[in-house]
C-alpha cells in the first residue's frame, strides 16, 4: 500500500531542499520586479469556466482543469452524458495561465489601479497534459505585465526587468528574440496566403526550430496551403537561413524582411532592441558574445492574442526557452468591452530554478543542540528560544550512537554548528559551541 | 456586463497593498518557523479524491472541491445521475486543509527525511463553504508539524515557535488554551456517558464559549443522552465556571478535574504549560496581563483525530481564535500501515493579516520618474535602469496637467521621492530627485 502513495500523476512535492531554493529565487525574482516598479497581486487559483473557455487560452483551454459544480442534480449529469458537455457540470476551473485571470482582476478592479498599471504575479498555473520529462502538471509562472502604455516604453520595461531578474539570478548568455507579430501578418500576405491560412500557417512556421525549413515546407503542403504562397516562403527561408542572429537594428531587419511590411513596425521594434542594449549598459551587465536582443522574423509565440512586438528567451546551451511574452492589445477588451493597450512577460519558473544555485546559507548560524535523553524538554525550548533570539537558526537533536552520521546529515542540511545539551545545562552561555564541516 | 466580471463566488483578490502586506506577513513567519528550525515543503494544491474523503478531514470532507476527472465516459456521467455519487466522475480535489497532504507527502518521502522531521507549510486551501463575512472559499493556513517526537517537547517546541511568530508581527496579549483530549475522554467516562456517546457530546461541549452551559445541557437533553451523565456534567460546570482562566500548574488542574483522569496526563500537559512560559521568558517576551498558556478543560478543537494535547490561541479583543492545533499519532498510519507520532499548529493567516501593521516601505528609496511625453523610452529606461542599480525601486509616470494628484497617488502607494525626466537628460546623475509627501 504504501507504494501506491504519490503526488497526484504529473504533479509533484518539494522536499525541503527544493522548497528552500524555489523560495530564494522566488524572493529575488520578486524583489527585482518590485524595484523596477511592478506591484504584486494574486487572484484565486481558479476562475469561472465560461472565463476559461472563452478563446483567448488557445489550445491550453483543452487542458483545463475544471471543478465540479457545488449541488449538481441528476438532470445536469445525464445532459452531460447525452452531449458529452461538462460545462454544464462544472463551474469553476484551475487557470491555466495568468493572463487570463489579470484580464480579468484589471476588469473588476480598474478604478482602484494606477492609469498605467504595472502588474506581478507569481503563481501556479495547471494543465492537464500528458505527464512527461521536464512537463508538469502544475508548474509556477512568474509573469509582469503593462496595463495603459500603447507605445514601446511597455516592451522596453518589460524585456529590461525580465533581464535583470535573470541576472539576479546568477545566469548570464541568453538572449531575447524578438518579433512582432504585425511583421509575421505582413509577410505571409506578401507571400499569398490568404488571411484565413494565416492561423495554420503560423502553428506550422513556430516548429521551425524543431523540423528546420523542409519541414516546415512539407508540412504546409500537406496541409494544403496555397501552393505559390509556400513556394515563396521556402525562396524566402533558403534566403535568410541562419541570418536571423544578426546585429539588432532598423536596416538589418529591412534587409531579412520580404516587402510589404510597414516600416513603422520595423522602426518600433528596431527602437524596442536599442533600448533593452542600452538598459542593459546601464545596468552594468556584460553579456556574454551574442547581443541581449536579436531579431528572428520566425518566432510566433503560441498564443492567438498576441497582437504586436513578441519575445521569447534562448540561452545557447538549452533546447528550450526560458520564458517568453509580447503584446496582446485585444485581450482586456473581452471582459472590459472596450480595449486597453496590454504587453507582458512570462518566465518558466520552474526551468530557471534547475539552472541556478542558490546563494549560500540565509543564517549566518544554523545551530544544532544534540541532547541527551533525559534533558527536561522546558530546558531544551528555552536553550533554543535563547539562541535563536540572538538570529541564530536552531534545530534540537536527540543524541545518537552513530554521531558522525547525525553531524553528516544536518551539515547536508545546511547547519554550521552544534553543540551538546546535557542535563545541567541552564542557560545557552553554558553551551560549547563547535563549527561543523 | 462589465459589473459581473467578479473573483468566483467567496473568493478574493488581493490588489497591490494587500498582497504587499500579506507577503510581508508570510515572510516574517516563514522566517521565525525557519529560525525556530523547521523546514518549508510543498505539495500539489490537489490530492487524490479517495484521499480526500478517508474519514480525516470530518465535516471538511463535505466541502471539498471536486476536480474532473480526464476522459470522462458518458457511462461514468449516467452512474453518477444514478447513485448520486460523484466520486466516479471526480479522482481528484483541492485540499481542504494542510494535515491530510502532510501525512501523506510523509508517506511518500519518509526515506528521505530525517528521524524527527519539522515541517512549514505556507499554503491556499479551499471549502465550499457558505460564503459569509469573514469566511472565504480560498484562504491561507500556515501550519507547523512536528513528525516522530512522541513526547510533550514536539507541544513545547510547536507553541513556542507559533507564539514567536505571532510576537514577531506585533501581535501580543494572545493567549494558548491548552487541554488533552484523554482528559476530555477521562472526564467524559467520569461523568457516565457511554464511548458511543463521546463524538457527539464533544461536538455539544465545543460549543460552550457560544451558547454557554445552559446551552450545553439542553442540547445534550434534546439528543437523548445519558440522563445521569447530562447531570454530573452539569454540576461540573457550575463547579468550575470562570474558573478555567487559572495559574497553569498540574494542582490547579487537578483542581478543577473531576476524578478519573490518568495522572500522567496532567503532568505532561502542566509540564508543557510552564516549558512554554519559560520559553517565552528565555525569548525576552513581556506578557501582557493574563498568562501565555491558560489550562482550558472544556476546549475541544473539531477535528476527530486529536489524540493527546491540543492547544487553542485566543486573544481577549477577539471572538474568534488565531489558530490552534494538537497531537494526531494516528493520523499518518492510515496512509503508512503504520503510527507515527505527529503534533502540529496552524494560524489562521487571513485574520491574523486583518491584525498587523505593515513595517515601513521596504525599500528606503522608491522614486517615481515624472516624465513628459517627448523623452525617449530608451533614456527613461536607462535613467531607471542606473537608479534601479544604486538599490532604490522606481517608477515611471507620465507627466499629466494634474500633477499634485499624481504626486498624492504614488505617495499613497509608498514612493519617497520623484523627479522630473526632460528629453535632454541623459543621466541619473542629472536629475534632481525631490523627497515627496
Amino acid at each position: 500500500m504504501a507504494s501506491s502513495v504519490t503526488p497526484p500523476r504529473g504533479m509533484r512535492d518539494y522536499l525541503p531542499a527544493d522548497k528552500a531554493k524555489r523560495e530564494y529565487a522566488l524572493g529575488r525574482i520578486r524583489d527585482v520586479y518590485t524595484r523596477y516598479g511592478f506591484d504584486e497581486i494574486e487572484t484565486p487559483v481558479v476562475e469561472d469556466y465560461s472565463r476559461l473557455h472563452g478563446g483567448l487560452g488557445g489550445d491550453n483551454e483543452k487542458l483545463t482543469f475544471s471543478v465540479l459544480k457545488r449541488r449538481l442534480s441528476a438532470d445536469d449529469l445525464r445532459a452531460a452524458a447525452d452531449t458529452g458537455d461538462t460545462s454544464a457540470i462544472a463551474d469553476l476551473g484551475l487557470r491555466f495561465d495568468l493572463t487570463v485571470p489579470l484580464a480579468r482582476f484589471y476588469t473588476t478592479h480598474r478604478g482602484e489601479l494606477p492609469p498605467v498599471f504595472r502588474a506581478i504575479q507569481i503563481a501556479p498555473v495547471w494543465r492537464a497534459e500528458r505527464p512527461q520529462k521536464g512537463r508538469y502538471r502544475q508548474f509556477v509562472q512568474c509573469d509582469i505585465d503593462i496595463f495603459g502604455e500603447p507605445g514601446p516604453l511597455a516592451e522596453i520595461e518589460l524585456i529590461s526587468a525580465t533581464a535583470a531578474a535573470l541576472r539576479e539570478l546568477g545566469l548570464s548568455g541568453f538572449t531575447f528574440r524578438l518579433n512582432d507579430r504585425r511583421i509575421l501578418t505582413s509577410m505571409l500576405t506578401a507571400f499569398g496566403f490568404d488571411d484565413t491560412e494565416h492561423p495554420g500557417v503560423l502553428i506550422t512556421i513556430d516548429k521551425l526550430d524543431k523540423i528546420g525549413a523542409t519541414g516546415v515546407v512539407a508540412e504546409l503542403r500537406e496541409r494544403g496551403a496555397t501552393a505559390s504562397a509556400i513556394d515563396a516562403l521556402e525562396r524566402y527561408l533558403a534566403r535568410v537561413d541562419g541570418q536571423k542572429q544578426g546585429e539588432f537594428d532598423a536596416d538589418q531587419i529591412r534587409s531579412l524582411l520580404p516587402g510589404g511590411v510597414d516600416d513603422e513596425v520595423i522602426t518600433e521594434l528596431a527602437s524596442i532592441g536599442r533600448a533593452v542594449e542600452r538598459a542593459s549598459q546601464a545596468a552594468g551587465a556584460v553579456e556574454h558574445n551574442a547581443p541581449l536582443v536579436q531579431f528572428d522574423p520566425f518566432l510566433v509565440r503560441g498564443m492567438g492574442y498576441y497582437s504586436g512586438p513578441i519575445f521569447e528567451i534562448h540561452h545557447p546551451e538549452l533546447g528550450y526557452s526560458l520564458g517568453g511574452g509580447g503584446r496582446y492589445d485585444g485581450v482586456v477588451g473581452r471582459f472590459l468591452g472596450q480595449d486597453v493597450p496590454a504587453s507582458g512577460a512570462s518566465l518558466g519558473f520552474d526551468r530557471i530554478v534547475d539552472l541556478i544555485e542558490m546563494d549560500a546559507a540565509r543564517h549566518d548560524e544554523a545551530i544544532v543542540l544534540v541532547h541527551d535523553r533525559d534533558v527536561d524538554p522546558s530546558t531544551l525550548v528555552a536553550l533554543k528560544t535563547q539562541l535563536v533570539g540572538r538570529g541564530a537558526r536552531v534545530r534540537l537533536e536527540k543524541r545518537v550512537k552513530n554521531l558522525t552520521a547525525l553531524l553528516d546529515r544536518v551539515t547536508a542540511a545546511g547547519f554550521t554548528a552544534f553543540a551538546f545539551v546535557r542535563a545541567e545545562h541552564e542557560d545557552a552561555n553554558e553551551l560549547e559551541i563547535k563549527p561543523l564541516g
